[in-house]
C-alpha cells in the first residue's frame, strides 16, 4: 500500500478551505473563476510542484499534477464549489489524489498523476471542464454557455488565461481514474459505515415544461372560467408523484424545483408556469417509463385544464457504471481497512468520473456526509472517516495502478 | 337628464388613449406617476378647464375638476394604468366624469365635479391615492410605500410636485361619488347584457405564507427523507381546493397567483417556499371561514411534510355596499336606457368607490368587457355599451344629484 500521511492530507484539507472561507461554519464560497477558485487552484499546483508532480494547467482551468511516468494511474476531482458550498465537496478528492501521488514519489510506488478539474459545479452546465476534456462538449461551443448574470464561459476562462500552461492534457497518459467525494446522500450516516465502493452513478433526465392558460384578474374571473397555470402545475405535480409510484425504486428521485409564474401577482391568476422536472435512476429504460408517464400525466393535465403545452429539449446523461476492475480493487481495499463498515451505492450526484469513463476506466469511493447534508455551509464528514477513505483509496491504487 | 354628447365623450377616450399608446391593439402603459401618466393627467386637467371646471392637482396627484357650487355631486375614477393596461379601465370613468361635467354646466343642470384619482393601479399599494384622501393611510406612512424597483411613494409623487395647486380637497365639497367601471369580469359579456349596477365590492384577505423545509440535492437525497418546500405548497393547494367547495357561492374566488422557490434550481430540492393566498367574497363571515381552512390546511400540511410554516401579516379590506339611494338612481336610469339588459352585480375587483364610501354615500356602474378580459392590451368594450354606460350615468347623476 502507498504509505499516505493521514495528518498532512488534513492539514491540507483545512488550509484549502481557508481559501475562500464563508465565515459560517467550515462552509466555502468558491465558484468556478472566481477570485477563491483561482487562489486555490494556484495554491494546490504549489502543492503539487513541492511533491515532485509536473504541474499543468489546461485551456478550461484543470490543474494537473503529472507523474513522470509514460503511463500512470488519475486520481482527483474538483476544487470549485456551489455558490454556498462545503469545505470537502469535491476538494477532498483534490487533497486525496496530490496525497496518494506525493506518498507514492516519496516511497517509490506506483506512479500516480493527480488532477483538479474545474467547474464540476455547473456555473455553466454540468462537470464542465471534465466534459470538453472528455470530448463530449467542444470547446467552442462550451464558450458560448452563459451562467446566470450571462457572462460567457469563454469570458470567464480568461480570467486564467494567463496562467495556463499548455492545451489539453492526451487521456493516453492515463491507466484509469480514481474519485473519492462525500456520498452527499443519507444512507452512509444513517447506517453507520464508513465508505462506499460505488457501482454505478444514476442518469438524469432533466427539462423544463410550460402550461400557458390565461392571465387574468383575481378578483373578477370566476373559478370555473379560470385557466391558471399554477393550479395546473399542481394538479400535474400530484397526479405524477401518484402514477410513478408503480415504477420506481426507493433510490429513485423526481423534483419540481424550479418554477415561474408569470407574472407572479398577489391578485393576478397567473397565465403562465415554467418549472422544471428532473428524475434520475440507475435504469436507462425505467428513465424512459418515467418519460413517458411525464409527457402523458402533463399532456392530460394540460387539455383537461385548457393549457398549452410546452417542452424545452430533454437533457439526457445515461447511467455509468464504475469498471470491474477498479470496483475490485475499492471493495479489497474497503474490507482491509473497514472490515464490515462498507457497502456498495449507488451515486445519486452526477461527477466528473462519468465524463471520464468515455476515456478509461474509473471507480469511484464515497465517505459519509453528516445528515446527509452537502452543497450547503453545514456539510461535514468526521475526520476518522476521511482519513479511513483516504487509506481506502490509496491501497485501491496501489492494488489497481500499472 | 343632463343632455351628455357621445361623440365627444368617444373622442376623448380615444384622445387619451394616444397618450403612451403601447401599439399593441388599444392598449396603454401608463404607471402611476410615469412620464405618460402626468401627460394624460395634464391633458384631462386642460379639458376640464375648458369645460369650465376650477382645475386642482392634490398633493399626490389626483386631478380634480371642482364645480363652482357649495355642494357637488363627484364623478370619476383614475387613469393610471397597469403596466400592461386596457384604453378603458379607470380611463372611462375619468371621461365620464368630466363629459357629465361639461354638459351639466353647458346645459345649467346639477352641479357635478370630476375627478381622477392616482394609483388605483396599486404601484404603491392599493388605490393609493384615494386611500390616502379617505383618512385609511397617512402621506407619512404612504410616502415610506416603495413600488417594485425599491422607488419610494416621496420620491414618484416628486415628479408631479411643480403641478400642485394645493393642499387635499374637503370631502364635505361632495355629496355623493359615482363611478363607471368595466366590469373586469365575463358575466354581463356572457348574459349579452348592457351594464350592471353594482350591490357591494367584494371583501378581500391576502396574506403571504412560507413553508420551511429542508435544501438538498436532487440526485442524492431519497424521496422518503426530503422536507420539500414545494411539494408542501402543491399538496397544500389540493387539499385547499376541495376544502373551501363546501364554503363557497359561485362568486367567491382564491387565488396563488405568486410563489418564489429558493434557491430555485433544477438539482436542488426547494427548503423553502414562500407564496401568496388571496380569497375575495361579499361576505365577512364566509372570509373568515375561509381564513380558518386555509390556516388549518397550512398547519396540517405542514405537519405532515415537517416543514417551519410562517404567515405574513394578513391585509383585510372589508367588503363595502353601495349606497341605495344611489343604487336606486342607476337602477332607475338602467332601465330607461337599457330595459331588461341590465343586471345588479357584485365587484370582485377593488375600486377607489371603496375608499370613498368612508366619506359619502357612493355607487357604481359596469359596463361590459369583452371576453371578461382587463389588465390586458386586448381589454375592449363595444362602443355602443360605452354610450349606453355613460348616458345611464349622466341620468342617474341627474337623479342622485343635489
Amino acid at each position: 500500500m502507498i504509505p499516505v500521511n493521514p495528518d498532512r492530507f488534513l492539514a491540507d484539507l483545512h488550509a484549502l478551505r481557508e481559501i475562500g472561507a464563508s465565515g459560517i461554519g467550515k462552509g466555502v464560497v468558491r465558484p468556478a473563476f472566481s477570485g477563491d477558485d483561482i487562489k486555490a487552484r494556484q495554491w494546490i499546483a504549489a502543492r503539487m510542484t513541492e511533491a515532485g508532480l509536473e504541474v499543468h494547467i489546461d485551456p478550461v482551468g484543470s490543474v494537473w499534477g503529472l507523474a513522470a511516468a509514460e503511463k500512470s494511474l488519475l486520481i482527483g476531482s474538483h476544487s470549485d464549489t456551489q455558490p454556498e458550498g462545503g469545505w470537502l465537496d469535491g476538494a477532498l478528492g483534490v487533497i486525496a489524489g496530490l496525497e496518494i501521488a506525493r506518498a507514492s514519489i516519496e516511497a517509490g510506488g506506483p506512479p500516480v498523476s493527480a488532477v483538479n478539474f474545474e467547474d464540476e459545479e455547473g456555473r455553466f452546465g454540468v462537470t464542465t471542464a471534465s466534459t470538453i476534456w472528455s470530448g463530449a462538449l467542444s470547446l467552442e461551443v462550451a464558450d458560448e454557455l452563459t451562467d446566470r448574470d450571462g457572462v460567457t464561459f469563454a469570458d470567464a476562462r480568461g480570467a486564467m488565461a494567463h496562467l495556463v500552461t499548455g492545451p489539453f492534457v492526451d487521456p493516453a497518459r492515463f491507466s484509469g481514474f480514481l474519485e473519492m467525494h462525500i456520498e452527499q446522500g443519507p444512507w452512509l450516516d444513517q447506517a453507520g459505515d464508513t465508505a462506499a465502493v460505488v457501482s454505478d452513478i444514476v442518469g438524469i433526465r432533466d427539462m423544463r415544461i410550460t402550461f400557458e392558460g390565461e392571465q387574468n384578474h383575481a378578483g373578477t374571473t370566476p373559478m370555473h372560467m379560470r385557466r391558471d397555470a399554477f393550479q395546473a402545475v399542481s394538479l400535474f405535480n400530484a397526479r405524477l408523484n401518484d402514477r410513478l409510484r408503480n415504477v420506481v425504486t426507493p433510490q429513485t428521485v423526481w423534483t419540481i424545483g424550479h418554477i415561474n409564474l408569470s407574472p407572479n401577482a398577489h391578485s393576478v391568476v397567473p397565465g403562465k408556469a415554467v418549472f422544471s422536472m428532473q428524475w434520475r435512476d440507475g435504469d436507462t429504460d425505467r428513465l424512459s417509463r418515467m418519460e413517458a408517464i411525464i409527457r402523458d400525466t402533463a399532456a392530460e393535465v394540460a387539455a383537461e385544464q385548457g393549457m398549452e403545452l410546452h417542452y424545452s429539449s430533454l437533457l439526457g446523461l445515461e447511467p455509468v457504471p464504475m469498471d470491474v476492475g477498479a470496483q475490485a480493487a475499492l471493495k479489497a481495499a474497503a474490507e482491509t481497512h473497514a472490515k464490515g463498515r462498507w457497502r456498495a451505492l449507488q451515486s445519486g450526484a452526477l461527477h466528473d468520473a462519468a465524463n471520464l469513463s468515455r476515456l478509461m476506466p474509473v471507480g469511484m469511493l464515497f465517505v459519509p456526509s453528516i445528515d446527509g447534508i452537502s452543497h450547503a455551509f453545514e456539510e461535514d464528514t468526521h475526520e476518522e472517516d476521511l482519513v479511513k477513505g483516504l487509506e481506502i483509496l490509496a491501497d485501491a491504487a496501489g492494488r489497481w495502478a500499472v
